[in-house]
């Protein structure tokens, strides 16, 4: 079968041999793969992300051997290998988190060199872990489940209150996510922030209520006009000293990922600020201490999502809440795979590239 | 009066005007002070200390001109100025937040060039804000309210479940106060690491289970040791795909405020856990936020107390809970204060230091 191959840190099509699903696997045809920031993090910064991530490190990855990368899929049922139970039969279109289960160990599906991820014809993967994609839900629209529930889990994790504002610093489309959820959760308003006028555009379609060129607008100060309480008495004072707070608290997700971006967080945050890092820095960050002790700053540091997240994100699709498509701005084949990497650098042209390996190009 | 000042970063001893009282106001004889490492901190890094620390900000110190500092007190009312209830009479031992109320405004108790802390002979204090101290209470013991209450509000910060193992890295006064805290709480097992068989004889005085050498024992191998589950099922799965937890989350206190020591913790700790960050680092430090975010760790970093939490340290000293005497390692007038920094940069030799302005050599 083909495939865009990861070999030394290069991305290049190739000729596979066919995958032959395992106990409890099924063979897949891969309909629809979003290529992620974290491809092109590890195609970049290979040896870092083989060294710190737990996904690739649990997979034994092998960065002298090829990968075939690609986890974020929507694909279709063609074979069933042994002990499985066929609840759903060839044909049927589906969903999953992207790991197999090989003797009760899990292999990361697009960071393994034992199975191939989305970037290739066909697929192997765990029959136990399928999610059917109900008919009227679009193959493109499914494909998102895997970015998206990255997002559920980030604003799971900020346990936001009701009366919190979120800032979204970086609107790629890990951001984006994150707004769609933290809009789905009905809670307001949420402050988007991003150098490019594309993914200012698609904050707003996502649900953003105030979106922002961070070179003109500070986030911080947007923060303060919104959060400010409109009279005093509506939140009681914790200390006589300070006076009753006069800002609703703020949640800050940092989805930017790139060193440098957390500092400029706490100089430019509240005190009693928290912080989700949704953002992947792939590299050493330098940050002040002491501004985050005197700001008594909360950074929780999120990755993933759970099996839940990852059903309900794909629920959430299929039902309209989240409206993915306009996050859908290329689609490629396989020979497409290496320009589509250069050209998500630029996020004036792109927000997902969806890469559909059985296309002739 | 007499006064250990801080002059050019560096620690004199001179006679400086005898404050006046304002409205509100008490002049009080300081009776004890005890020396902190923030003190320690704003003479070394006087610069970074002012521009960074809203206490010293707030107050607007110009450093240029004389501090004298010490913020943690037990003082002996001795006049009321205008507008005073006079509740407590002149002779009253009381402690209190190492904060002056000037028309509205606060000024840091420690860190102001107007009013002057705990190294001089007299100080001034806000009357609303008096605590007196109870009969049967030395001193010594008032005296150490302040550090102890930072302790208390750091275990306060780390929203602490029943079945949370702490860790408390680093076992000075803060470190220390943290594990008394945490152990007033009820809840254990407490791990305490330092290098210092002083401190660590202090850490196991206030109530550490485990104390050890990190030069010798990983703090982080002591937890999983600790934290093991007794047995599959003490806890459900989150995560199907990664079976039962076979830990109990693990909440680990940085307690020593230098470079490096929370990238040390990020690699040593397990998946989920939480740091609370009370050590001072003073210093730029670098991170790597990719550990971060494959642990999806949450740091929590923390500064001071509520006005609540000071109350209620006062009263656990009052009533036993807290045994802060071992902590008391050497007592000096204000000619002694210079030489006291000196020794405290030796944790061998001290964990509390405090001055009796009153002394004479």
């Amino acid at each position: 079968m083909r495939a865009a191959v990861m070999r030394d840190s290069k991305m290049v099509v190739d000729t596979l041999p066919e995958p032959v699903p395992g106990r409890g696997e099924v063979l897949v045809k891969t309909l629809a793969c979003g290529i992620c920031g974290s491809d092109l993090h590890a195609l970049k910064f290979t040896k870092q992300f083989v060294e710190n991530s737990p996904r690739a490190a649990g997979s034994g990855l092998d960065i002298t051997k090829d990968v075939v990368m690609g986890h974020e899929f929507c694909a279709e049922i063609l074979d069933h290998g042994p002990d499985c139970t066929r609840l759903y039969k060839p044909g049927t279109r589906v969903c999953a988190m992207p790991v197999l289960m090989r003797q009760g160990m899990p292999l990361a599906v697009g960071y393994s060199n034992e199975v191939p991820g989305g970037y290739a014809e066909r697929m192997l993967l765990t029959e136990a872990l399928l999610l059917p994609v109900a008919n009227g839900l679009s193959t493109e629209r499914a494909a998102l489940t895997e970015p998206m529930a990255v997002g559920v889990h980030a604003v799971e994790m900020a346990r936001l209150a009701a009366d919190d504002v979120a800032v979204v610093i970086g609107c790629g489309p890990i951001g984006l996510a994150v707004i769609a959820a933290r809009r789905a959760r009905g809670v307001r308003p949420i402050i988007a922030a991003d150098y490019s006028p594309l993914r200012r555009r698609l904050a707003e379609t996502l649900g953003a209520d105030v979106v922002l060129d961070p070179a003109v607008t500070s986030p911080y100060g947007s923060f303060r006009d919104l959060a400010a309480l409109s009279r005093a008495g509506d939140r009681l004072p914790e200390n006589p000293l300070t006076g009753a707070p006069t800002l609703r608290p703020g949640v800050f997700f940092e989805c930017v990922g790139v060193p440098g971006v957390i500092d400029q967080m706490m100089v430019g945050a509240e005190r009693g600020s928290r912080f989700v890092i949704v953002g992947v820095c792939m590299e050493p960050d330098t940050i002040r201490p002491l501004l985050a002790v005197t700001k008594e700053l909360n950074l929780q540091f999120v990755l993933g999502y759970t099996p839940e997240e990852f059903a309900r994100t794909l629920a959430l699709i299929a039902e309209g809440v989240f409206n993915v498509d306009p996050l859908i701005t290329g689609k490629v084949g396989v020979e497409g795979v290496a320009d589509a990497f250069r050209d998500l650098g630029n996020p004036e042209a792109h927000a997902k590239i969806l890469v559909e390996p059985w296309r002739t190009r």
